[in-house]
């Protein structure tokens, strides 16, 4: 299991720097490693990360891993403190799930000291990750980490924990919320100038779509960041998008790959940046589209029969922006001249229908609309791809791939780079799979999909 | 459950502040409470824990906790360590037990959050306890608990993990040992000149015996600090030496009592301090023997045929040392005159002779002996009592009890104010509870044992 390949024969590229007493290979890189929960769920996942940490180090580079607190502590954690206080103060539950990532980043240090390399485990405050004070959610605002440069000099991998930070006004200890661990990475990367940040879990890496749902998605070689930003932001689940806004704004390369696997993933691309040399597939022609996003998380609400006239659409989204709900797409019908009404959807996630429904209800009598629908067996399918800027009939490839196969459009929505349609629930994976074919993402070979993936 | 009986007709006494928010009370004390792994096992032991450390405060009081990990964490986390490293690296070691307390001290703090009282947690590091570096084994140098200083000030109550400190050096994380949250608890009382810290367990207090071996013993109202550390050093459980010579050195008050009952239970009185004022037994003259303590962790080396020359007693425990086994008792039979040889007897943890029996195999030939005999079915009883300087035929009253009752006695030693000696490991129940009775200690009742009692 060595790193991209030979690491030796395929120097990584953005910062190399030289050292006299890197075995094997005079250019020595700074790597980030990150490894989630299931990637250290155990004593015996832990040793094989630990395993994969020292080949990195022995092919002669700098490591800096940032881990996940093991499998599923932190939910027990949470579900301890649900026991002990109904609402649990933020400053103490952010002390206690904190301590979830000093044991997996303890025993990972153990493993690694155990196979003879010297490795050393910092807390977030150690590790210098400054934040703001909102706990459970807090922003990294600064990151000093002068320990992690006097560890490296001294030649030790340095192992941090993820997901935690500090803050220093109030000198407490802070969470980073969801997604913590790969934002710790990236920052870590940022801060260190790193060579790349290797996210792992227990996928290959980004993928033209949800091979669960796509049996001939292919592993893409690379992708833009903002086209991942797009694919994250749509339903793709394997990088978070703060971390990867984070690795654009500050030009961290990420590469994205599997734990298990020692084959190369999916390089990330910020503005200006280029795949390693040698990297296979890096002198490829860019693909119109690079993938296919499939989401089943959202609900559709349609409000009914609003009067039409100037204001009204403005006034239900400020009622239900008002609720706390997160609206995604909004679709106004043409209004029936008849009537002199028109209909009004938009899609929020499942879990805030409830709270919007409740909100335009009070106000129905103020908007004067006629009633609501609410439908949560909905689908949203996204096509993502930079070519779109240059490519024409994009759009049209995607509409006639559904209604071929007889699938209803629901709602559109558009950006820059993406195309959008709601469609039923029950019909989304055949929507996608047809839309994969259209576009000529299908392999030849179904995808291997691991035990793992997904969780 | 309000502490010792109603603490506002009873103040405590040592250094008494006035504080006009003090409800009920104008004496406002600083309680330390200390709670350990037994106390805060689960969520529902750590609701009462929590309710407890709340009465203190409803009663005007100041209190600062020191807790420990909950129930067997610590077990399972040095399990984990042996599942990914043969030998941990110390320093991550006490990284990972270190998470411990932070588990449950958050938990505590969110508990008593959730009763509508101020709490805040504080690492060891962030409570100012400052050590040396010795991973696994710290020593405190120094606390500057100013942190805890503030948040006293601010009205909440303060949370501080036992066990672990900080290195200001290395900047490490550390800790202290066995007994290391009673000793964070004694070290927190001395730092913040504490009225009285409170070292909780699942018994009543000090007995005169252990209530499992002697139904007859008592608790005891109070002991003198150098009469417990002879119990604790000679199988008393309730303790640890550490902390007693700890507060006994910075003049801390230590109060012994359950988790489980609101009962008073046994003050350890350093020098020149006197019982609070109104503590029941506080007139009481003090009796010659304070208890009576049971040993069956030693085993018994006999070295036999040992020649009766000068400077042979020193070769062999020179020997003994060196292999890293602790000697405790020591005698020598007088020489058979015959032969000019003697035998010499000495005590040891059970666990220490296999080592010291190897060592002294090994330099049979040049120390000259005949052969070793190795016993570990051995009990060894201590008699204590401060009493035993000022009269005389207290060490009579013990050899006539257990002579009356036909107990052998195999060594006897004797320090100012304790005689121990070792019989049979069958006999010594029996032998407790008549010496037990011959000095007059038993109660009139039988003691009530806690489920909990010796965990």
């Amino acid at each position: 299991m060595i790193p991209w390949g030979a690491a030796s024969d395929r120097p990584p590229v953005i910062h190399p720097r030289h050292r006299s007493d890197a075995p094997g290979s005079l250019i020595v890189a700074l790597f980030v490693q990150k490894f989630g929960g299931s990637s250290v769920a155990d004593a015996e996942s832990i040793k094989r990360v630990a395993k994969r940490i020292v080949d990195t180090r022995r092919a002669g580079h700098d490591v800096v891993v940032a881990v996940s607190a093991m499998g599923d502590t932190t939910d027990e954690l949470l579900d301890l403190a649900g026991q002990v206080a109904p609402i649990p103060a933020p400053r103490e539950l952010d002390m206690l799930l904190s301590s979830g990532e000093r044991i997996s980043m303890a025993l990972l240090a153990m493993a690694i000291h155990s196979m003879g390399f010297e490795a050393r485990s910092f807390t977030g405050s150690q590790a210098g990750m400054i934040t703001d004070a909102t706990h459970g959610a807090a922003r990294i605002v600064d990151v000093t980490p002068v320990r992690l440069r006097e560890a490296l000099d001294e030649g030790a991998i340095v192992i941090v924990a993820g997901f935690q930070g500090f803050n220093r006004d109030t000198r407490d200890i802070t969470t980073l919320g969801r997604g913590g661990s790969d934002t710790t990475a990236v920052a870590l990367a940022a801060a260190l100038k790193a060579d790349v940040c290797e996210i792992y879990s227990d996928v290959d890496g980004i993928f033209t779509a949800d091979p669960r749902v796509v049996p001939r998605a292919q592993k893409l070689t690379h992708v833009s960041s903002e086209e991942m930003l797009e694919l994250a932001a749509n339903g793709a689940k394997v990088l978070y998008i703060r971390a990867v806004e984070y690795a654009r704004r500050h030009g961290v390369l990420i590469h994205a790959r599997s734990t298990f696997s020692s084959g190369e993933g999916t390089w990330v691309l910020g503005p200006g940046m280029s795949l390693p040399a040698g990297t296979e597939g890096a002198e490829m022609e860019e693909p119109i589209v690079a993938g296919v996003a499939t989401d089943l998380s959202q609900a559709k609400i349609t409000v009914i029969g609003v009067p039409d006239v100037p204001g009204k659409a403005a006034e239900i989204f400020k009622i239900v922006a008002k609720s706390g709900a997160n609206v995604d797409m909004i679709v106004q019908n043409v209004s029936a001249a008849a009537t002199g009404r028109t209909d009004i959807s938009f899609t929020l996630p499942k879990e805030d229908a409830a709270l919007a429904l409740r909100a335009l209800a009070a106000e129905q009598g103020e908007v004067g609309f006629e009633s609501l629908v609410h439908d949560d067996q909905i689908g949203k399918l996204s096509v993502v791809g930079a070519g779109m800027r240059t490519h024409s009939g994009v759009s049209a490839t995607l509409f006639e791939a559904l209604s071929v196969s007889g699938i209803n459009i629901e709602m559109i929505s558009t950006s820059e780079i993406r195309i959008s349609v709601v469609v039923s629930g029950d019909e989304l994976a055949e929507a996608a799979r047809v839309v994969h074919t259209a576009y000529g993402l299908d392999g030849d070979a179904e995808a291997v999909v691991h035990a793992g993936t997904g969780r």
